[in-house]
């Protein structure tokens, strides 16, 4: 069977399905943003990401820094999902000959970077050739007060959906990252033209993770009841909440908070903004679902914004437009299983 | 500069110099078989290894099942070598578009049955496309006491050097199964000759980690005052416990323990079974070092020969011939850095 047929969710549940877990320690193993293990009253997260060039990252316009920045920190999101702390990486390299010391340190360099930023610290990991590209490994490990972690399976009917920051902005930006690599092919001196779109530039160069939105929602005092990182997409990610608390969803699409760079990259490209927002992914914001009596809480809080509600699992998860139609929710995310090459994403 | 001039460890120190660790839980960083994360009075053992197709593996003679296996036990011997049990792992893998799903179960089944023989749980990974075969990155986890955690660097002057089993046995497996798979080129329906070979074919393909060592050395009373697992070849991984612990050493030639198939595989392709003994990696045997007064406990245990003991640093590490002759040992192990194929191996 050809694996594109079971797509990334289908031959992972496949592999894993029926695995046991033997030591008292493993609390929590497959399936959200990290594994738990218990120790005392604390619990380790652990989360790992493989990024292979070509599949995952186009050297042509992604500097080595910023891959390394962006490697490092889309781990630390996953940690910050399960509403934990990162605090050590490891990082193994695959490096082809066509790279030299010189690259590996820019490359380390965005690492140690967003290490310093978080407070994480590198180590371990491995280093050896590679036949073609470069390959990037991290596992992130994290800790969290056992009673605080928050998984994708505690939505409850009536409980608020939130997003922090704005959706759609790392696509488009990837978009125009592709637009100008093809203007500037078999072009010497080329210049891309990024005026006036900085910020979605830096949205897939380089996002961040949202540590203060976690802060945040300690400071005050609230533990979400399901919570995970928009790396898929938000329809995508929605869904595996819905799923895994076997909740539906309601989601107001005059409530998504797009930046207006986004749409104005959008309108330009004949695309429209609302599926960027829905299916692009790799925004790296949190999506958390929070009980109804925070809503005065969370409704004034910087950054985040309440766009919907968990209903009963029989009313399925959709999209409500401004006129009150309701398009079911698709996950149309990217597909790493069937992408080849990061232009393919979405 | 380009890498090889650096090698794998070169490359590694540099880009991990004046690394500094901000976590109060980093007990021991980049350098070990292991990072160690303390939590309370356990210590949480870390380990990575990355493998790649072409590099690491040759799937022309490696089964999938086989090849499961042994990256998960790579792993596992990692804890084993810093005196831990290994936990949980992670599994990240890339897949070309040449495996179908029935291959990557083939490959898991590995993966299961090194989990379920050695009591880990399999607990979360990655699943992409590679555009370029196979890519396994996988983490193991594992536990310690904390007071029981032995590293590279506590050698001392007058300790006894010792390993477990046999040496050289994996190499000599991966000559005869190089041997066959250039015999096999072009011929339909080759069956190779791997008859009175067995065990050195085993070595190579389904090697274990030596969970019975650390269990028999823990039922002793011993901790080893350094310890690490046989993976770059024995004179390369004893010079890291001499250069760790600051010491100098002597290995006796006729102490080292050869099987009776390695040394005929040897002497058929006309090899020194001694360099494979201390070059040729993959052995994933333990290498230890014990204070003098153990010497009647580790003399009598099954499966462990002592096979020198540690000098002051001036006196170097050296490789002592029956005729009394001292040979300095070099670390001549695999540079993963400069191999370009399995075959480069050693």
């Amino acid at each position: 069977m050809e694996i594109s047929q079971l797509g990334e969710f289908g031959l992972i549940d496949r592999l894993t399905k029926d695995l046991p877990t033997v030591n008292s320690s493993t609390i929590r193993s497959v399936g959200d943003d990290c594994a738990v293990l218990r120790n005392h009253d604390t619990d380790i997260l652990v989360t790992t990401d493989l990024l292979l060039e070509g599949v995952h990252f186009d050297l042509t316009y992604v500097p080595l820094k910023h891959l390394g920045y962006k490697s490092a920190v889309v781990n630390f999101s996953d940690v910050y999902a399960m509403n934990g702390t990162p605090r050590q990486i490891t990082v193994s390299l695959g490096i082809s000959s066509r790279f030299t010391v010189e690259h590996i340190e820019e490359l380390y360099s965005g690492i140690r970077l967003a290490c310093n930023i978080y407070g994480v610290d590198l180590v371990g990991g491995d280093t050896t050739s590679s036949r073609q590209g470069l390959v990037i490994s991290i596992t992130c490990i994290g800790e969290a007060e056992a009673s605080k972690v928050v998984t994708r399976s505690g939505a409850r009917d009536t409980d608020l959906i939130c997003v922090s920051g704005d959706l759609g902005a790392a696509y488009m930006g990837l978009q125009l990252l592709e637009r100008e690599k093809i203007a500037s092919a078999g072009q010497k001196d080329f210049r891309p033209d990024f005026g006036g779109k900085e910020y979605i530039v830096e949205r897939q160069l380089k996002p961040e993770a949202r540590k203060d939105i976690v802060a945040q929602l300690a400071k005050d005092g609230i533990v979400p009841t399901a919570m995970m990182d928009i790396s898929d997409g938000l329809s995508s990610d929605l869904l595996h909440i819905a799923h895994d608390s076997n909740v539906g969803c309601r989601v107001y699409e005059d409530r998504i908070p797009i930046d207006y760079q986004t749409a104005v990259m959008a309108e330009e490209l004949g695309m429209n903004v609302i599926m960027a927002a829905l299916n692009g992914g790799e925004d790296y914001e949190l999506l958390f679902t929070v009980p109804l009596h925070c809503h005065e809480k969370v409704k004034d809080m910087p950054g985040v914004k309440v766009i919907g509600h968990i209903t009963k699992p029989e009313l399925g998860c959709a999209l409500v437009t401004p006129d009150g139609a309701e398009i079911p929710l698709r996950a149309q995310g990217w597909n790493p299983l069937a992408a080849t090459s990061a232009s393919d994403k979405g």
